[in-house]
Parts: C-alpha cells; structure tokens; sequence
C-alpha cells in the first residue's frame, strides 16, 4: 500500500494531516518541532526525522507550511524534501504562496523527475478539522488526478483550475473580493448607525435578501457588539488587496474598488488595528 | 369587517393586492389605467373610480406607485387619496420615494386626522407574487401594529425601523451595500479572466465559502454567459448609490468605496448601459 | 452719463463697487444694512434705500450676494431689485448661485424686458480690492459687451463663457481641480514626512519645477507650520466637489478623482475642520 | 587638476556630460556604444574604454544610466566601475534606480572604501542642456559638499535631502503628485467640455489664477490639439504611482487621490496609451 507523506504539523496542517489518517492511509509526518507529531502518531501516523527521509519513503508528500520562507526552507534546505524527489515521489505544496516561490519549487520538484501541485486551500481551522476546505490546485493535471483521494478526505470542494500559478491567482481573487465586500459592508452600518438606523436591523434587512452571505451574519454580529476577535489578520487582508492590485497592475486591469479598500485598510493599519481580524476596518470607517 | 385599500396595480401592485384578497381580506382597488383592476376583481376585489372612493371605503389603504411624482399624483391631486383622508382613515404607502416626497404626505395625511406609515420594499417580482417581500417600515408605530396583519400577506420579513424617514434610509444603505458588492464582484471576475481563471471556477469557489449568497450565485451565471435581462435596472442602481453619498454629506460619512462604486456605475451608463441590469457593469470593469 | 448700480457691500461688493467709484463712474449702492453704504458714499457714491430704487435709477445694476437665499431675497423680495427691471434697466448678478437659482433669475429679469448676465468672481478680497478678479460671465452676449468697461475696473481676466449656466460650471470645474490638486499636494507632503523628508525641500522642490504654483507656495507654508487661517473654507470646498460630482453624474461624466477628493474633505468635515481653511485637510491625510 | 569621470552617454547623461566639459573641467567619458563618446571628445573630453578605466583614472566619477539594470551592470560587470573604487575615487549616481538597488551599490561602494552619492534628477532634454535639472541628493554628506561644483554645472536647484533613499523618495513624492495633478486636471477638462466650456477658456482661467503652473499650461495646449508627443511617457507615470503607493503600505500612509489616479493611468495604458505622453490620460478620462 503506498504511503503518503505530510509536511509541516502547525494548526491546519496537523488537523489536515490527522483528516488523511483517519481516512485509512498509512501517513508519515514531519514537523520542525517534533512534538508536534505526538498527537499524529498516536492517531497512527509514522514520524520521521527530515523532510527527505519522509519523501523518500512516499509516493506523494503534501506539505503545509506557514509562509513562502517555511515552504522554501523546507524544500530547498540541508535535509530537505527535495533531495527525497524522484520520480515516482511526487510533491503537493498546499501552503499559501507567492507566485515566485511556486515557480521555484515547482521548477525544481521537475528537474529531479518528481511532479508538482499547488493546492493552496480556502477556509481556516475549523473547515481544516472538518476535512471541509476548499483546495485550489494548480499544475500537473495527472498528479492532481492521482491525488484526489487522499484530497477529498482534506477538503470537501476540490478545484483543479489550470497551470502551476492558478491556485495561488484563485486565492488572490477570492479576497480581493472578500475585502471590497467587508469595506461595503462596513460603510453600509457606518452610514445607517449615523442615520438613525439600528445594526442589527440592517443585519436582519441584510440576512433576509438577495445579499444573505456567512460572513455578513458571522462578523456584522462581532461588529454589532464591537468585538474583533482574530481570524483572518487585517494585515493580513490588507497584504491580499495589495497583492491583487499588483496582479492587476501586471494585466493591466483597473480596480477602482479594490483600491479604495486597500488604502481603507491601510488606514486601519495606521490606526493599530493590523493584528485585530479584519472586521475591525469598521471601527476606522466610522471615524 | 374592516376593508382595505391599495392604489396602484403595477406588477408589484398586482401581486401584491393579489395576495390580499388570497388572504381573506376585503379589499377595494384603485389604478390609473382602469383594466389593470380586472384580474383583482375576477379574484374577488371591489375597484373604485378614484383614490379618493377608495380610502373613504377603507380603515387601511396600501399605495404603490412607481416614483414620487405619481406617489404625489395620487394622494394630492383630484380626486386624490388625501380628500378621503380622516381619523380612522388610515395611509400606508409602500412606494419608494425620496424624504421630501415622504414628509410632504406624511405632514398632509396628519393634518387631516389620518395616520400615515411609510413601507418601501425590497425585493421584485417574484418574491411580491411570493408574499416573500422584505418590508422597511417607518412612521407611527400604532398604525404599524394595526396593519401587520395584510403586511405579513405580502411579505415575510416585516420591519419597524422608526420615524418616517428610517424605512427609505434602509433601503438606501442596503443598496449601497449592493452597489459596492456587485463592483468588488465584476473586478474579482474581470482579474480573475485576465489572470487564466474560469468564471465557472471562481463561481463555484465563491459559492462554497464564506461570501456565497444569491446575487452572486444568479448574476454570477448571467454575467459569465453575457446576458443582462433587466432586473434592477443600472440606472436606478447608480441613482441609489448617489442618493446614499448624498445622505454620507449630510451626515459627514466618508464613503470612499462607494464613491468608487458609485463613478464605476457612472462610467457604465456614460457607454450606453443605463437600462440593462446592473450586473452589465461588468462589461465596462473589463474594459 | 449713465449710472451704475450695486448691490450688496460685503467684504467682496464693497471692494468692487469702490473700484467702480475710483474708475470714475456715477455709482448708486444698496445694503441690508445701510451703514456699510457710508465708506462708498465717502467715496462718492450715492446710497438709495431699497433694491428697487437702484435699479430704477440705473441702466445698469451689479449685485454681488452672499449665496443664492441672498440673491434670490434681493431680486424677488418687496421693494427688491426686480420691481425696478424693465427695457434699459438691466442686472448683472457677480454672486455664486446654483443653476437654478440663476435661471428663475434670468427668467424674471427676461420677462420684465430687461438683459440678464451671470458674472461670477474667482478670487477673494486681496484680488477684489486691486481689481484683478477672474470674471466669469454667461448669458446675454449684448449686455456682455455693454458691461465690460465696468467689469475691467473690476477684475484683470473677463471671459464670456457662453449662455447663462457656463459661468456657474466654469467655477465649479475650477474648483473641482482645485480640490483635486490639494488632495494630491498634501497625500504627497503625508507620504513625504513619513518617509524622511523635509516639508521644506519637497515645497523647494515643487517650487523649482514644473509644478510650481501660487497655491502650493502660499498653503504649503502654512501647512509646514500648522496654521490654517481661512482663506477658503473647507466646507466650502467639500460643498463645490460635491455640485461638480453632482454635474459629472447629470452629465455622466466619471470622476474618480474629484470623488476620492471628496470623500477626503468629508473625513476632514467629520472631524471638525469645516470652518477651517481648506489646507486643514493635511490634518487628516495625515492621520 | 582633479579628472571628473561620467559614465552613460544617453540624451541625458550626453547633455550633462557637455556642461562639465563647458564648465572647464577634465572629463573622462564611457558608453556602452563607443560612437556616443565622439561629441564628447570633440568638445575635449577623453574616451576610456571601460567603466573601471574611468573610476580609476578619477577623482569623482557620475553615472546616468536608463534604468536599475544598466545601472547595476555598470557597476557590477566585468572591468565594471566597482573594480575601480577605492578611498579616494568616489561615485555619484545620477540615475533613477530603485532602493535595492541603490542599496546594493552604496554598500558595496563602502565596502571597497569608496564615498557614494545618489543623486537622481527632476527634469528632461531641456533642462539638461540647459543646466538647470533639479538634482535631489542623498547619502555621502562629505562626498555632497565635494561634488557641489560639478553638481551645479549640470542643475540650477540642487538638494541634499539626507540619507542614502532620500533621493529616490523625493522623486517618487513629486511624481506622485504630478500624477495626481494631471488626473485632477483631465477630469476637470472633460467634466467642462461635457458641460458646454471651451477648452481654451478653462486653461485661460486656470493660467490667470493661483493653480497657475508650467505643466497645465503645456499639457494644456497638447491636450485640446489631441496631441500626445511623449516627453513622459504613460507607462513611467503608472510606474511612479504604482512605486510611490507601495511606498505608502510601507509606511501605513493611505492615499487615495493617488490610489484613484493609478488606476486610471492603468486604464490608459490597458486602451494602449502606455508609450504616449502622459497627457494621453485625458482620452481615456473623457470616455
């Protein structure tokens, strides 16, 4: 039976990771702090000491890591995965990152015969443990296709949108979209409370229409309330915008909405708010 | 048993009489155009020659005309609602129109004993035959409670917002909400083409997450095969964005996004789209 | 010889008319309150006690009001300038008014066989005082050309601009550049300061280039050391962007600029700057 | 006698180059193709044939090269100008480079024990020849002092603004105003010419006032004409924006007047104004 590896045991990962388990595959993990891999092994997992000791006992490694710094070192370092590619050991990096570092891993998994896949993923924590994450998945078309099992046990929505670069330009788009509607959002119950206008009957209007999303419901409860618990950073959603306004600027396409969120949200960062969730733009849109 | 009125039997109108008289209610009608009252009559309706032979009849008369300049035809001119007007001869009108109209009814229905209670609508054809209006309500409370029982006929989302005034700010706001969502929309899909993505999969990603809701999902599917059949028609959106900025200067609102929006929307009806659907503001962000 | 009237000896009026005086006319004057008549008759201008009686003795009468409730007060009011219009007897209004109010004006002054010409002024007291206005005049072409010795006493630049309503857009084009232009100047001297750099350089630098202009050399002084004596009032120039979006709407011509602007001057306005200079705006850019 | 090197022999760097030679000093000369260095010479320069033949041979070398890779190539390739600096040969950088790359060459100047100055210009052909660019210094104070007589044979305003970047911020905050008033300004004609105003009337008000500049007053006449002959060309000014905005989220400074004007110098260079004038921006403007 082929064994699958997982890289990178952090909040998604390990929730990821334990979904694939539970499915009934043989799983070997890694983490940079070993501790991590406790719970995993437990579950049934195997642990192993590098990142190249997990691919080259894999047919495929997936690998879920913080940040385009993580990702890479865990490639490209002393130990690292990609001395474990070959062909035959293929290599699925679900981390969220930039365009360049895609092409760099991607470029490299291929000169040493492995396949590559992006599959960034949408949704945070809960949907990870739920084995309901939206995975957008970019690259080689075979791979993603001999990939879709232990995927299905990750995600409950499985995207396969086109060339190495696709996933990560579907994320970008989802949340520029996500910031244009949080800051219409936002200026919509600043413009009604100065009006006179309860929240939450604009929240009700809201949830009874045509405009009716999770979000809306979700974060115009918090901002009724004033409570900005984090779970998606502003900074976070400020560095999104950013970067599709830059993937605009590169296709010259113009977006006037977007950038007027963007400096929104910067002025929410000015204000101190980066570490806040993104919701709290409102409190800087009422002034 | 009490009797009800209702001027005006427009496709909204109709319907929404219609569900009067389904509902058990004795109801006497008024239009412009005479044979617009057959369908109601043949469902067991009563027409009157006037307004005026209207409210007389009636404790409660419901009016839905199609702008202020015919909401004020109605109740001012000959004949008009306002000479039946008398305690215990009350007026709610469910036509949209702006403050000034709203006021001058209001204070003339006053002035001759009557109550008055404004209750535009949100919503459009389907949900009126449905009985699925949502209903933004604002003026005297009591006549609010009287006439809940015929609201609930017409809508399922009954809402007292406050003074005059609350009902036409709410549906304001929540247009310019729609304005602002529909523009982050049309430049998420206009990036998402010029970056490689399919329409159809930045459609189903939006539908599985957090920002799903319906507008998305049914204009979603008429944008990505170009159609625009008028709904909401553009120029009405593009009005009510103005209106709410107007509303923003009254009360010192920044409004940077739908300021943005709103030009956008300006831009579209600058190259010939004003009367299709607002979602053809999707060819102009596309450019 | 013929006489000249005028009406309104504001800081403005009081100014021009003693320019007329000095250039050697016969000059009849009128005010609300007649004891700013006193330093024009020092002057040699002779004071008449209502609108009327100025316009009967003159053949032709200036009014220079404070806003359109004052214009249309003088022209409409009992014993107002109105009463005394007829063939010969004509008005040049130099007040800023809206377009509405200038055409129920010209309207009325027609109708009594008189000519009517807006005149509007760019330029405040300094300029008033030394007769260097920009005079911008639109409407009878005749009355134009029959004026412009007056108006050459008055101001350094007369432009005939077309028919009535051009003089009015002409400034509100204008203006709207204007605000725009402070807008860019102050997000530039904000983003400068932030970055290191002196206030003083960037104004030298400015100042030594293509750039340059009296605006940015006068305001950016006072701007570097925080003072905002009001020249122009900030709510004055929120007001005049908004009338400009107002024609860009009627005449769909998209704005995005002149909107960001706005909705700038309007943060400026929420946090209590209306009264100050325009300038003030780089406090809130700022931050 | 002290020799003053001049690497890059461009329409700028040729220009510059002659007014050293005319001021009376040694100048040693290198271009990438030899040909461009026989003007030079005939005015009685002297041609090397490599950048580090120039460095070594000099007391103080300038450059001004095209863009951050001629700049770096220069510097760094092989018989480069690095190989020749040593304390005692110093380096003043005129070209417009951006801060990596700024950084990289001070640092690597310092390194060999070299002074480095940055010294990027504010103006073109013209002033060039002429002598009177704007020169925005930064880094090397002592290195500043000593280059102050060549400096001001080539510029009539010359700044040290500070630290090495200084430089490189100051032209990004002037471009971004520029960019801003150039937006401000086509809106305005497009807004007037939909409103009935002559061209020619806007610009003769706009000349007569305080918003009075050099650039409006040029531009101004091209643009009525529909006349675009590239003296900056669209895309640089889109760079510039784009440059200063980014600027802007690294120092949390919200700018939305130049966030507005970016996104429409992108929407004229998606329509393929990109290599026209910057002025070109008015066409798109007006729709």
């Amino acid at each position: 039976m082929a064994k699958y590896g997982f890289l990178g045991l952090g909040i998604m990962g390990s929730a990821m990771a334990a979904n694939l388990v539970k499915g009934g595959l043989e799983v070997v993990v890694w983490n940079r702090t070993p501790d991590k891999c406790l719970p995993l092994v437990q579950l049934g997992a195997v642990a192993a000491s590098t990142p190249r000791a997990v691919v080259e006992e894999c047919a495929l490694t997936f690998a879920m890591l913080a940040d385009p710094a993580a990702a890479s070192a865990v490639c490209f370092g002393p130990e690292g995965a990609l001395e474990g590619i070959a062909s035959g050991r293929d290599y699925v990096d679900m981390s969220t990152v930039d365009a360049g570092t895609a092409q760099r891993i991607a470029g490299a998994v291929a000169a040493r015969g492995g396949r590559y896949l992006e599959a960034p993923v949408s949704g945070t924590r809960k949907p990870a443990e739920d084995g309901t994450l939206i995975i957008l998945a970019g690259g080689d078309r075979s791979l993603f296709d001999d990939a879709c099992g232990p995927l299905e046990m990750m995600g409950s929505k499985i995207l396969y949108l086109g060339e190495a670069g696709t996933g990560a330009r579907m994320k970008l788009v989802i949340n520029m979209i996500m910031g244009g509607m949080m800051t219409a959002f936002c200026e919509g119950l600043a413009l009604g409370e100065k009006g006179g206008l309860r929240p939450e009957d604009i929240l009700e209007v809201l949830g009874a229409g045509a405009l009716a999303n999770p979000m809306f419901k979700g974060k115009g409860e918090l901002i009724r309330r004033g409570e900005y618990p984090t779970a998606f950073p502003l900074k976070h959603m400020q560095k999104d915008l950013r970067l599709a306004l830059a993937l605009g600027d590169e296709l010259a396409q113009p977006l006037h909405c977007a950038a007027a969120a963007n400096e929104a949200f910067k002025r929410a960062r000015a204000r101190g708010w980066s570490e806040a969730d993104f919701s709290a733009l409102f409190e800087v849109i009422r002034g």
